[in-house]
């Protein structure tokens, strides 16, 4: 079918949706990725092994359909018990629950930041949910008041994405306070690269959910696992909406894993340390260079440079087989958002910025 | 939360579901399982060594959202493009998708049969598509003539589940053509043990949508991988459900499993047959036994006893380590459904059983 053109046999939502456009994975070509937030680094090694020895003759049997060991070893870690964690595959689907779970399509509506995560407005359409965009000033930063007014709940990445800003833990609270009838999802997919988790707040909170993937800190995106944690109310209420929909969401491969990835706290901590350092070396060398880095406690940069736009430097870059994301969108047109990948990779990055920006000139 | 209570945090939706609830999977025992449908035999052992070498570095990238090269392979093998093919997350994912899709919460109903799989009535009422239960003799046969009424879509598990009964092609054709409005779901889970699929109808009928596993006849049910095959205006519908709510949910280890399963046709042949056979050899020996068994085309069989309660038996059969699905369910409590397990299993299974009726009376 062509572009834009309508099936009979879709429903009226399917038609009038603007699906979510993930970052491009590109097959053809040997490209520097820096475009999707992967972790440059391998998984633990102790998680391939564990996930090799799992290649059995089990995989004709159907995965524990409630990921009790997974949980388990999720509760242990961050001090909770198992039911304060569900497990899914990836953060996309629950935040997907999320909204099934815990938004209403009568009544308020729920808020977001108008620069953020672009799936958060596609889940809010797709499931009829009313939203409000809180408006931002021109360095990213979101009065705390738009989030104390009146709402059918409320969702925030933090750090937030694509800017890679983070909030605090004070003003997260004092949103919780404000909010004790409705849910407040925090999405914390960047939280391992500098961010102050609301993962502490959970026993003093009931309406907190508490949303992470292995996809970024624990260098695990081809495996497919994310992971919510919140109070006992609000993981039943997703747990409803994953037994609504597909019983056996996390295949036994991708159990196996994340409980190791998640054991092995060592190279958790070592690969995260060193992708903070890379991000703070090329945020400063980049500044040098005349761009402008948001401050970033995420494993990316957003960066802009007066003399050069943002389209102009993804396609420059990308023509020296350099992939960054680049967003289409008011506000945000001039901006780059660029992964950290090994310190090779951003040398290699560093040296074609510096050189597109001289030809350009 | 105890059992029925309610928190404040859940919409309306969430309020009123009552979840599906799969076969349960023990960790403590061992038991003869024959209560989930899974393949006694273990994966193809190319599946198993492919998935090997795929437990690598490049776990750190995302999956190809599209699954392209799974599709490449999957259409080749039934003769149709990749445009065609629609890959997920097993498939009750698909029929999810499916139900958001193709299905409208305003207009006529959605049919499907009274007795069939228990999850279709759960996406129907968690969707709020309006729906219509098709009744059936006591044979549980479905009058065609049922199908060619106003609906909003029809869905049908060929063959059915929990009673294995298959459903003729000139009689879905005959469905097809009298709903060229609207979508025909064809869930074709257990059709690789005796039914006639509807994949050769797909080129002349754009409303029909073919939904399978490799959970049953592949031995892949811990891997999670389904896919649906329909016009290519089905499968751009699903898809877009699919980016509305998940963009990957397929990991690179199904990926690389499920191509290399559906490659491997002569060790699917094999083990396709085996359970067949076992099947025949069962069905025989159970009618011997008193028992009526529902002739089948899946990889279980549907029985029960005059004399012997279904409840009865299930309970017995447990106190003896092995494990079979009963469903409290009306018209239907008195039966068992038994998946087919390995020669030695069944023989186990056959000589409990007839202990069982020789103590009981």
């Amino acid at each position: 079918m062509g572009e834009g053109s309508m099936s009979i046999y879709w429903n009226q939502t399917v038609r009038d949706i603007t699906p979510y456009v993930p970052g491009e994975q590109p097959k053809d070509r040997k490209y520097i990725k820096l475009n999707t937030n992967e972790n440059p680094y391998p998984p633990s090694a102790k998680v391939l092994e564990a996930i090799g020895r799992a290649v059995n003759d089990s995989l004709r049997l159907y995965p524990d359909p409630s990921n009790d060991e997974l949980r388990d070893t999720i509760a242990a870690y961050f001090g909770l018990k198992r039911g304060n964690v569900f497990v899914g595959n990836g953060s996309d689907e629950l935040l997907a629950f999320a909204f099934l779970a815990f938004f209403e399509p009568t009544g308020a509506p729920v808020l977001f930041a108008e620069i953020t995560y672009s799936f958060y407005p596609v889940y809010a359409e797709f499931f009829h949910i009313p939203y409000r965009l809180i408006p931002m000033d021109d360095a990213f930063n979101v009065p705390v008041e738009e989030y104390l007014r009146e709402n059918g709940g409320i969702i925030i990445a933090n750090p937030n994405a694509p800017t890679g800003k983070g909030i605090s833990l004070n003003t997260i609270e004092q949103i919780l306070q404000h909010n004790e009838k409705h849910v407040v999802v925090l999405d914390e997919a960047y939280i391992d690269f500098g961010g102050q988790s609301a993962i502490g707040l959970i026993p003093r909170h009931s309406n907190v959910l508490v949303i992470r993937t292995l996809s970024k800190s624990y260098s695990l995106a081809g495996l497919r696992v994310g992971f919510a944690l919140g109070s006992e109310e609000l993981i039943e209420g997703i747990t409803r909406v994953k037994d609504s929909i597909n019983s056996y969401t996390v295949g036994r491969l991708a159990q196996v894993g994340a409980r190791v990835a998640i054991e092995d706290d060592a190279y958790f901590q070592e690969t995260r340390g060193k992708i903070m350092k890379t991000r703070a070396r090329v945020s400063a060398r980049l500044e040098e260079m005349g761009f402008r880095v948001i401050p970033s406690k995420a494993n990316f940069i957003f960066i802009s440079h007066a003399k050069y736009s943002g389209h102009f430097l993804f396609q420059s870059l990308r023509n020296e087989g350099i992939l960054v994301r680049y967003f289409d969108k008011p506000k945000i047109d001039n901006f780059l958002r660029v992964s950290m990948g090994t310190d090779n990779e951003m040398e290699r990055f560093l040296t074609v910025v510096a050189t597109i920006c001289k030809k350009g000139m």
